[in-house]
């Protein structure tokens, strides 16, 4: 999806709200069995129940891998059952010298045709270049993350007097454009979600943290609404693990619409939507 | 393998060369064929041409997931063709929140029974802690890498005065003991080899970079040697495609012999070697 036709989505649907798809084999319903098709199967359920309060998925590299060598298959299958509609965001935190991440760009988005995927800024320039060079395809950089270990790195402050991540923010600026790069924010550093809106006006924030992590989706929203709303709100377990009964696509819709409600609330109070 | 068992290794083949497996479809010789099975046969022949001279094999994921799904089984394949007396090495350069790196610890440790997986630093140390976790395995931290990129971040000064990749390292000590934490330094930063070998005195170093990328061996050993070797050196695209014809397993095992030699000449400048 483009710029423009992610922002119709998310006023078409009143909702900025990104689910995350993380398969943990242990948190798996047991009335959808076991193993990878039922992981598919669950995929499948989540998709139907929550895909009309959500604009965007994010399945976890990780919890696919973490399956073995068909993890990837699984992770095929599940981006197939997501809509055409729905912006896909494959989280896996890649990067590498510059000709190892052609490789991983070729392979998120040419074999698998993600809309986007999320790379990790450590080793600079050459690492995050060759994912921008993909043609209508999105690069969302790390920036301030969501857990305790962001006050390691990403929070010191250099010399210049710009912590680690402000200096992120500057440099993948240079190397890329609010049509094809994004950053991730953590919702749970609030007092700082401003500041980097301040810093990046006009470049989509994805913001994790939101829900298991703890994260408040009202003073996220306002400190981070930039004038064509710029962010994505992403949710993974609080709406997957909802419930682990029968009823568990009935909870994960349920989170999901209360979710996709407060960020309608969210959205007529700053925009004119018609 | 353990620590120990490394170093027997290195003494007894009088090699410090980790060859990097990194199957590039467009570079594999035609006479192999096309296809993952070509890729896989590919492979077979370069471990078997050069496993008497080499200690460690470092495939990269980057190279495996271009394949497309089924990259991961190629990897699978691959990693069982490796001698058990040989160091694996996933070059995977992840890193997530606590509860995501576990599950990537999983996938490298459980499924694929890799010796050690190379991790990114920027999220700090629940990104990393889940690998060091792992009974009997290694995590390679990204300290100072080879690439034009390594200046965008990692040698930027800090406040303190140290720089980026001196504060991972620091910091990275604190998490993990040297029979379990290696670091990567990157090889075309010689004149920063010596530092780091001071700053970490005990750890292994996984030094890439020399071959394709232009590193110099005796500048590289000299620099950094510890007490029991301390070093793995990895050559890839210069073993790999040493040749595109048929002679190309041939060209690979004079590639890693000629390298090995110059290891072997390190080694007893340094070594009493029995």
């Amino acid at each position: 999806l483009t710029r423009e036709q992610l922002v119709a989505e998310i006023f078409r649907k009143k909702s900025f709200l990104c689910v995350g798809l993380d398969p943990d084999a242990s948190r798996i319903p047991t009335m959808m069995g076991t193993g990878n098709k039922a992981i598919v199967a669950f995929h499948r359920a989540i998709i139907e129940a929550t895909k009309d309060f959500c604009v965007a998925y994010k399945p976890n590299l990780a919890f696919f891998e973490a399956l073995g060598p068909d993890g990837w298959h699984v992770f095929q299958e599940t981006i197939s059952l997501i809509p055409d509609t729905h912006f896909i965001i494959a989280d896996a935190k890649r990067g590498d010298i510059g000709n190892t991440s052609r490789h991983y760009a070729d392979a998120f988005f040419k074999q698998l045709k993600c809309d986007a995927v999320t790379v990790t800024p450590y080793m600079g320039k050459d690492s995050v270049a060759p994912f921008l060079e993909e043609e209508g395809r999105w690069t969302i950089v790390l920036a301030l993350t969501s857990n305790a270990g962001a006050a390691d790195f990403e929070l010191q402050q250099l010399s210049s007097g710009k912590r680690v991540f402000e200096e992120v923010i500057d440099r993948a600026m240079e190397w890329g454009g609010p049509h094809q790069l994004m950053f991730v924010a953590g919702a749970t550093q609030s007092d700082e979600l401003e500041k980097i809106r301040n810093r990046a006006p006009e470049y989509f924030l994805l913001i994790p943290g939101v829900g298991a992590q703890g994260g408040d989706l009202d003073a996220v929203a306002r400190a981070t609404f930039s004038n064509d709303v710029g962010i994505l709100v992403n949710s993974s377990r609080s709406i997957l693990y909802a419930s682990s009964g029968t009823n568990f696509a009935e909870a994960a819709a349920d989170e999901a619409q209360k979710l996709q409600h407060e960020m309608q609330r969210l959205l007529e109070e700053r925009f004119v939507i018609t």
